[in-house]
């Protein structure tokens, strides 16, 4: 029914607790306006910290405690389940490294494998914070094969693929996450999506 | 009706657009559900520059540009008139000393001129942007002293007394504008009216 429609691109890392809000709330958004969602993967640290020249949030005086603080409530918010693996810390690399990897074979399931991993880290209290942690996840889950992940994680190519994914980030001027892009326009942020509802339904940014 | 209610801090820089919004935002949310706001004066820079040590929004890399297409949105979504005095730019001291001193002598006039003034900056393209500009708006809209404005803006009770605003945001861990507080909670930006509402509401940030 949207064969006309692009597809709603969604830069995240799954380390952002709020990423894996806004992955939960552009499917639904997507899927009442009848569009798909592309999942675009990206690294936080490189955008804030080497691009922006910024802290990373937790280390910015006031805005730090505040973002915690934040975090739980807004899971709360979206009625979401909060319990994540850990402190909640998780080095990207194995997981995104891992997602990208899929998106490359079958876009489909990286899709599915990246919902899994959002919800696996942040709300269900699993481990996936080393290459060996998400073999066993994706093995467990999704009947990959523990070697083939391992190896693609060290993979020169899947590398490479990551690193233009996040040189598009950089191109079009993605910042945070999540960060969304509809039809050129880019929204950053959960907080956007009452305006992303009225984009997505009236082609315009225009009040009523 | 909301006796045994207290106000909801409204945390404000003249500066900012989004302080703008803020407060026409928070004063219908406010109205609706039989609160007060208490509109209490802060120095942006101070917090972000001096205190966070991040450059100011414009001139940070990648969230700069965004920032700037976000704020013209921002009054379209919210159904409010863009039309900025000069570039937009505003040094905050004529025009927020001037509203401390008010404030110390009559806040309800204080919050009626700071509404008056944000809509002159931002939304009248009026200048407010030195203590001769500021005393002329003062005078033209309020009837106040030219004079008593001008002198007010340079005594020195005056700049202890937004000196001492500022510092009681740093101890409440404000560092962004508009900040709400409501019975303790902080509520950062225009994204989180719909939480605050929820809030205001309830009582709680649970899901309902």
């Amino acid at each position: 029914m949207a064969d006309n429609k692009a597809p709603i691109q969604f830069w995240f890392d799954f380390l952002s607790p709020f990423g894996y809000l806004g992955s939960l709330q552009i499917e639904k958004l997507a899927a009442e306006h009848g569009r798909t969602v592309d999942w675009c993967p990206t690294l936080l640290g490189v955008m804030v910290m080497n691009v922006m020249g910024l802290p990373a949030v937790p280390a910015t005086p006031l805005k730090g405690p505040y973002s915690g603080r934040e975090r739980n409530r807004l899971f709360g918010y979206f009625g979401v389940k909060l319990d994540p693996f850990g402190d909640g810390g998780l080095p990207p690399l194995p997981a995104i490294r891992t997602y990208t990897w899929l998106k490359m074979r079958d876009p489909a399931l990286a899709r599915h494998f990246g919902q899994a991993l959002y919800r696996a880290h942040w709300s269900e209290a699993t481990d996936v914070t080393t290459p060996e942690a998400v073999a066993r996840f994706g093995s467990d889950r999704f009947g990959l094969d523990r070697g083939e992940i391992i190896a693609a994680i060290d993979d020169p190519a899947v590398k490479d693929a990551l690193k233009a994914s996040v040189g598009r980030a950089l191109e079009i001027g993605v910042f945070g996450v999540p960060t969304f892009v509809i039809d050129g326009e880019r929204f950053w942020g959960n907080e956007r999506l009452p305006m992303i509802d009225r984009f997505l339904a009236t082609g315009s940014l225009d009040p009523d």
